[in-house]
């Protein structure tokens, strides 16, 4: 079955795919969880913070007009009246020429109006009472972390859709998230075709090769922030595989095949889908690796037909895949990150459709630069190990050369 | 207690430090696990990849010398003996003017030493027999994957101590890591002190605060790859946490404590170090935030005394227990990744001491940008939530000015 297919441009597919978004729930999760997951509502402070006037220092709290007085070689003598340890009160109002020890994070007392650190004062006994010298004038205010100085109650703090990171993390607890709303995880099948495959515990056998691409996808779409499912490899039988697919389908949001969307006599996805009535939404893109990868629709749960080369099979789940997880989890920004970056190298091959070489950046003096990550066959795995980005080279040019800015796409590890 | 301390410089605050690293055992894992952990041994090819001579297109394999007459018009018609699928074996060997229709990735067939692409040729039958007609003259060895060109059986691919990331997942299925060695995480304790703190499930009441130290410590242990396990928070009772602290250390491989470690009278960690006959290997530090965090050691574990403020504590963390954990897993590289950044904005602020501001780094035309997160004083966990990275000015100098450039810390987020 030699087909003709039409190319469609790689932004042309991303944008076919990103249609059949299909948005996720919310779950509630401990906090103790939290972390890389996607909050599901904006986290608004419903109380101010600090959410009483505190003590920033170690010191006493004192009425400032008591200091005016004090010159260099004059200290003011106060009274101390009382001692508060942080997560305590002091009940009392402060009078004229009192003062009250203080720990930091502590509430300042009601008629004090400033803080004087510990390493200004001198506290000294005096027939069983307590005193301290002040060697400093303070200012009214002075040193006081005001009531919603950090945060105002009502204060939008984190919008919805985005990663929760251990800062964020910091302000949930602040505001009493014992359990967080975050977007439910995609569960996201794969199955792998080919009855070239072994799995990973079987020895190898002449002409078979172990099933790396499922492991890599589950891999893939762990970083992606989806729960992998996986249903094992699909030997080349028709009837076989199209019941499979059908049952995998009733389990998943979303499913993945690798291998067997080819011209091959045994590349059975084609049929597969229209067994399935499925709505094709390409099978070829101008790209390279990975023209072959195709993408259906049952629906709304899209099947992706990624090509059983490695990293054409890498890269399709990259481009196509991974807008779609973003989109269920809502993030505020969907799909892989994209900078650009100054070539290290040549590319003289001249390419008609764009070409994704595995990569890797660094930085050097703070701007990214760009190589390839090793020897670029598609069927190099190798190269996929060592990639923390794919290098984006738009078709039908000149080549590139060392110096150029190209697109680079940031795997994110 | 107002004790004399001598602040050392962050560098030989981290030295000190790093002289403690223990190292983590080995632990075998389900390779669907295995991601982003840390590989514990070097991952050597134990085959040539690919394992056989296999072919890169669906096609047919033929002998290079039947091509010799093929001309423009003049087709060569080969018979086709055999039928190939990935994944089968053609046991016989090819004869004059034979061919076999081969699968991409099937083995090539003996005597055959080309492959043609199927777009180049036409099938027909003919008396119940098969034959293909070819169009185009091949080279000995066109078109053929060798044996172990992209791997050689022996190659060291993968260094131990590397972070395992999707393309080392297909390396370790090709060679049959059903199971991955991997650096067992280091457990890690976290203790909140002070009698201020509410949990994160208590309603606020007046002069207390919600503990969210703690939470934010376990998502900064989980991000870099250790297992936190939390013990709670103490009040300020010097028998009591001295009880707890005692016990703890025997289930941990490293303790945090949050607060308590600064100057005010219910400062209780200096004395429960002291106690517990432990070597402090510093208690203050030249930066801000965090001046007081202090790092002891009983025998090779090591108790990080952080500070109660949240940037402090965020700050202590990053620069001081991440390469402990790092060390801990053989990472390859320790410690948080350091980058030349350019600032946005002017710092006029002169400060003795180094300063770690919380950060964004952006990236403007693959260029690394940073400015500040957000408002700056210490006790604002806001800006934490925004953070990507911290931004390091050294001490004792006149300021930054924007268009300087800094060293950021990237957070990995």
């Amino acid at each position: 079955m030699l087909n003709e297919r039409n190319p469609i441009p790689v932004v042309e597919a991303i944008k076919q795919v990103t249609k059949y978004c299909k948005k996720g729930e919310t779950e509630y999760i401990e906090l103790t969880e939290a972390r890389s997951r996607v909050l599901a509502e904006d986290l608004i402070a419903d109380h101010d913070v600090p959410s009483f006037d505190r003590s920033p220092y170690d010191g006493y709290a004192l009425r400032s007009e008591d200091t005016t007085e004090v010159m260099k070689n004059t200290p003011k003598i106060l009274s101390v009246v009382g001692h508060i340890g942080a997560g305590s009160v002091y009940h009392k109002k402060l009078e004229k020429n009192q003062a009250v020890r203080i720990m930091t994070g502590a509430p300042i007392p009601d008629g004090a109006d400033a803080i004087i650190m510990l390493e200004d004062t001198t506290t000294f006994e005096e027939s069983g009472k307590s005193f301290v010298s002040i060697r400093k004038q303070l200012q009214h205010q002075q040193n006081i972390s005001f009531k919603g100085e950090d945060v105002k109650n009502g204060t939008a703090l984190v919008n919805k859709g985005t990663v929760i990171n251990p800062g964020i993390i910091a302000l949930l607890a602040t505001f009493g998230y014992a359990q967080v709303p975050v977007a439910k995880k995609p569960v996201i099948g794969v199955i792998a075709t080919g009855s070239e495959l072994l799995e990973i515990d079987q020895p190898l056998e002449p002409g078979k090769i172990r099933n790396s691409n499922a492991y890599m996808m589950i891999g893939q779409l762990q970083r992606a922030g989806a729960i992998p499912q996986y249903y094992g490899a699909l030997t080349d039988n028709l009837e076989e595989s199209l019941e499979k697919i059908s049952e995998v389908m009733k389990e998943v949001d979303f499913l993945i095949t690798t291998g067997g969307v080819s011209v091959g006599d045994f590349d059975l996805l084609p049929e597969i889908y229209q067994e399935l009535g499925a709505d094709v939404l390409f099978n070829k893109v101008a790209m390279r690796p990975g023209s072959v990868t195709t993408v259906a629709a049952v629906n709304d749960t899209l099947l992706f037909g990624l090509s059983g080369n490695p990293s054409a099979c890498y890269v399709g789940f990259e481009l196509f895949t991974r807008p779609i997880i973003d989109s269920f989890l809502a993030k505020e920004t969907i799909g892989i990150q994209q900078e650009q970056a100054t070539l290290a190298v040549d590319f003289s091959k001249v390419n008609p459709f764009d070409r994704f070489i595995r990569g890797r950046y660094e930085f050097k003096n703070g701007q990214l630069v760009t190589e390839p990550a090793g020897k670029d066959k598609s069927n190099m795995v190798h190269s996929l190990a060592m990639a923390n980005c794919l290098i984006q080279l738009p078709g039908g040019t000149e080549g590139y050369k060392q110096g150029d800015k190209v697109t680079i796409h940031l795997l994110g590890e």
